[in-house]
């Protein structure tokens, strides 16, 4: 079939799959552009076309129907430290190679929900590496300019989205190997807050921060695969349940103050990084200066402090019996770390909790971080010359992030002149993983720069979260929006989610001397009118306690039977709070009502 | 003045203050015991005559009205690992010693609150050991036979409380050592949480495990001296605000079950910790048999894993400089650790993280454990010839539990038949130091053994924890105690905190057709009764949140009024729910209107 598909979405995909389109056909096309891409050393292997064949027939064998599971018929690759049974896992490092029995658990879970695994991708070897050149299996290449790096040490997975090869891939981040390469090739990179997604059948690089990380083409596909892939994996004891932690509707959003806010000569970069700024006012957000030191010298340690030592854990066999076989500069980075002692991880576990404690005080100012997701880029060849310290730049604005378990974000956020790919991350506190998406879908929508190389294609929105923990609740009266009393609900964190009606039988009252003024929405089964306006918030429990403990007599928090025949927590009143009380159910709602009485409503 | 007090708990301290008998007094009937004691290897170093005056003037120049202060005239002693301004530190190293500017948070905060330090006690140096006996100078020993070991470190601060030579003492504890000795004493060892209390100015052992501990004669003196202690520290950032985590009313109880409940031979012991046990049954405990293997195996790995080395950054110069300075045992320790490398350091943490997971699958069982403080005892010369061995034994209980990040207090649980002490342990998850001390004080107050050396003792008991963050819900019927949906209450950790009535405008209602059968209070400020009899709950504000979402129509969750005036949340009711309803306010409350509905009212 003809290839008019653009980039890889699940969107397109999945209208595809409607239409009739086959797995077959999709894995074709997918075929054809990997030969037609040649060898750009994206691929350490491939899947057959046998493997291929046998993928699709089990998907057909169960489940048939056309988009009947979560990632049905999605084709997908993963860095190549990542296990899948029926490939080899070399780290690219060949004479590392095996061959494991099983897929990892994240693998594994994207099978089972449908997707079809195309290859397996091209990293700095170990994961040791932010620039994609230190590999034996060549360097990936920016999709824009084949003189620069692609990033890494995920490239080969960020370069395949980004060309369209596959719908997503999987990365790993320790130190930002899933965000850099994403930045620099114009997709999104989904960083998962530590422990959300099982590293079992993962050659750990630090196995205490190590996180595996989605790339694709806009924020909600990437989010959508991430809720396949999480959950608590009782084979890696650092897995653990997802939690959700809710950000208020208007972010306040920390950038770097002063020369914290470097760029290392790229004046591109930080005009780009100026105007994404000017964006996420634009968005509503509330741009809040913060000393970014403690944040830089934590990233500082995780490159100068012991952890590169836990690099050796996975490495130090081949290390010493193989020093060859390893690529130049990572093995004298993980060389010097043999000389780390015990005494060395515990003063740097000590100076890393002091600076996490001096970052708390900055993240007390605000909901995330708003930085650019690396300051610069550098060709190949200037890499090669100077592979340590250009290194340490590309990790400037992602090396803390793992230290300080945060959710993070990465969009695209425009093009240089030159044409190199610059992008931003939102990076919020530990399981605001949900919370942050809907910004970071509404950055990259607002920059109109398309994912990878395919301008064409528009980064759908992402609804505000909903997790299964928050609550819902229903208001009536002075808690609706633009209401004197909505701030109770939004700076509790609380999120709007819809405006609806209960069901018929409510009346609602002008309540006699409250202040500010208040109605009480009262059931009566015998009544049977056009139900009353109330809208839908969600509260985290917490909030929800204090929200419903602060509510004066003579009302409540009780049940509300809605519109659709659905129940949820809403205001009730007491019956002691209806003498003198007026019947204002004619108008349909408490916003009509004053909108009646304040002579601003339509005439 | 006589010495007529027995042991310096507080209640004793503050009704001698209150009926005119002075700090000067007090503090001369310590110094007298201190002599009168001896020279019992208990003090390193003792405040002076002149430094004793000061600090009752400086106390009476603050806080001239006796009792005015929390901890007012209350003479405590701390281990000599703890900086106090005035005194050297030794921390049982005469060559280690220094002498610091100021003193350690904790001990600024207790004299602030009042109390008098009057000495630094002796210690197993540099806090590595868990039996009393590694100290250059001397040996503490049992108070109840001069041939059995103190236990340790925190050696000379459990003895000089449990001979009532101080009403409190300050200890440390990595793997147990503010409960090991607490227990061979006969008195209490309380372990907060790790991070509740401030480590600035304590010469650290493991500085990610240490934790300050309170040794008192009973569990309410030390709970309140906790109280005075804990909080933040910005100077210590592994300290943090203290959080509350509730515990249902009847625990469940985890014991060790088979074999893994060892008393290595101490069948007095054992016997003792069966008798704890029934009496924990009688005391309305659910006692649940768990497998001790993950915490046995997280506890060996405290002696036997890479967190030795940490105990190098305090002593490695030391070790170096002047080996000869540092006890033998102590020494052969520390210099087997300093081989340990980087590398192991990770590995360790990842056989711990493994450890925790699957102790995770026994927490999930139990609400705390109850477990001997140690299996058995051993006499100074049997532990000198067998130092290590007989060491570890003694922590067989104790050491997992700051791995963990456990609350844990140790309280006598009777004598053996030749006379020495055993205790047992409350050990709960982090942040339930106040909901485990109501149990542990009534373990405490059942084994009848008094505290140190003073039999008469009597312990005061403990109420159940009403945590600043827990909100109070008044329930009118099904949720009562005993009633049918009690258990919606209990489910989600409730605390019972009192029965108590409504303000007088409250009428109760029978509503109609309820399952099970439900009242509605209903407020009517025209009424003028006796008020309607509620009871007092309080919960999480997560659990509070949940139970409100699942309240039923036509109830809800308002603002109920008090006969004292106050305001609570309580339950309120919709109109529509009172049709139909009778009107039973003359019985005073629901539970009177059942006992009469069926008949088992008193006639």
């Amino acid at each position: 079939m003809d290839d008019t598909f653009g980039i890889l979405d699940l969107g397109t995909l999945r209208r595809a799959y409607d239409s009739g389109v086959t797995p077959a056909q999709v894995i074709a096309v997918v075929e054809q552009r990997i030969e037609a891409a040649g060898d750009r050393a994206i691929f350490i292997s491939r899947a057959s076309h046998e493997q291929l064949a046998a993928a699709i027939s089990d998907l057909l064998a169960r489940a048939p129907r056309a988009n009947s599971l979560p990632l049905w018929g999605v084709p997908f690759a993963i860095k190549d430290n990542i296990d899948a049974a029926g490939f080899a896992t070399t780290a690219a490092c060949p004479e590392f190679a095996y061959r494991p029995d099983a897929s990892a658990t994240v693998v594994a879970r994207l099978v089972a929900a449908g997707a079809i695994l195309v290859g397996k991708t091209n990293l700095d070897q170990f994961a040791t590496g932010l620039n994609g050149t230190r590999s034996p299996y060549g360097a990936p290449r920016c999709v824009f300019d084949e003189r620069y790096i692609s990033g890494g040490s995920s490239s080969g997975s960020a370069v395949g989205v980004a060309a369209g090869l596959v719908s997503f891939a999987l990365g790993t981040d320790t130190a930002g190997s899933g965000r850099v390469p994403a930045a620099l090739n114009n997709i999104v990179g989904i960083k998962p807050s530590p422990g959300r997604v099982s590293n079992t059948g993962v050659v750990p690089a630090c196995r205490t921060l190590d996180v595996v990380t989605i790339f694709a083409p806009g924020v909600s596909d990437g989010i959508e695969i991430r809720a396949v892939m999480e959950g608590r994996d009782p084979t890696d004891p650092y897995s653990r349940e997802p939690g959700e932690v809710a950000l208020p509707d208007r972010l306040r959003l920390g950038i770097p103050a002063g020369d914290e806010l470097a760029f290392f000569g790229n004046e591109a970069f930080r005009g780009l990084f100026v105007r994404a700024v000017e964006r996420a006012r634009m968005l509503g957000a509330e741009i809040v200066e913060i000393d970014y030191r403690p944040y830089r010298e934590a990233a500082a340690l995780l490159y100068n402090g012991p952890w590169v030592a836990e690099r050796l854990v996975a490495t130090r066999d081949i290390l010493a019996a193989r020093p060859d076989a390893v690529n130049g500069v990572v093995r004298d980075i993980l060389h010097n770390a043999t000389r780390l002692t015990a005494v060395d991880v515990f003063q740097g576990e000590y100076r890393l909790k002091a600076l996490l404690a001096e970052a708390d005080r900055e993240w007390a100012r605000v909901d995330a971080l708003l930085l650019p997701t690396t300051p610069s880029t550098y060709t190949v060849a200037d890499m090669m010359d100077n592979p340590i310290e250009l290194n340490s730049h590309l990790g400037y604005y992602t090396n803390f992030a793992n230290f300080m378990r945060c959710a993070a974000i990465a969009v695209p956020a425009g093009r240089t002149a030159a044409g190199l790919s610059f992008g931003i991350q939102i990076v919020g506190p530990c399981d605001s993983d949900a919370a942050i998406a809907p910004f970071a879908a509404a950055m990259h929508q607002a920059a109109r720069c398309g994912a990878g190389t395919d301008g064409a294609y528009h980064p759908a929105s992402v609804p505000l979260p909903l997790a299964g923990e928050r609550l819902r609740i229903a208001v009536v009266g002075a808690h609706l929006r633009g209401m004197p009393l909505n701030g109770e609900l939004t700076g509790r964190g609380g999120l709007f989610i819809r405006t609806t009606t209960t069901a018929p039988g409510y009346r609602l009252y002008e309540l006699a001397g409250t202040v500010p003024a208040k109605p009480g929405l009262v059931r009566d089964d015998n009544h049977d009118g056009d139900g009353v306006e109330v809208e839908i918030w969600s509260l985290s429990p917490v909030q929800f306690a204090g929200f419903v403990a602060s509510i004066p007599q003579p009302l409540g928090i009780g049940r509300i039977s809605l519109a659709d025949g659905s129940e949820v927590s809403g205001f009730i009143c007491e019956p002691a709070g209806l003498i003198g009380a007026t019947d204002i159910t004619v108008f349909g709602g408490w916003r009509q009502f004053r909108q009646q009485a304040e002579g601003t409503g339509p005439s």
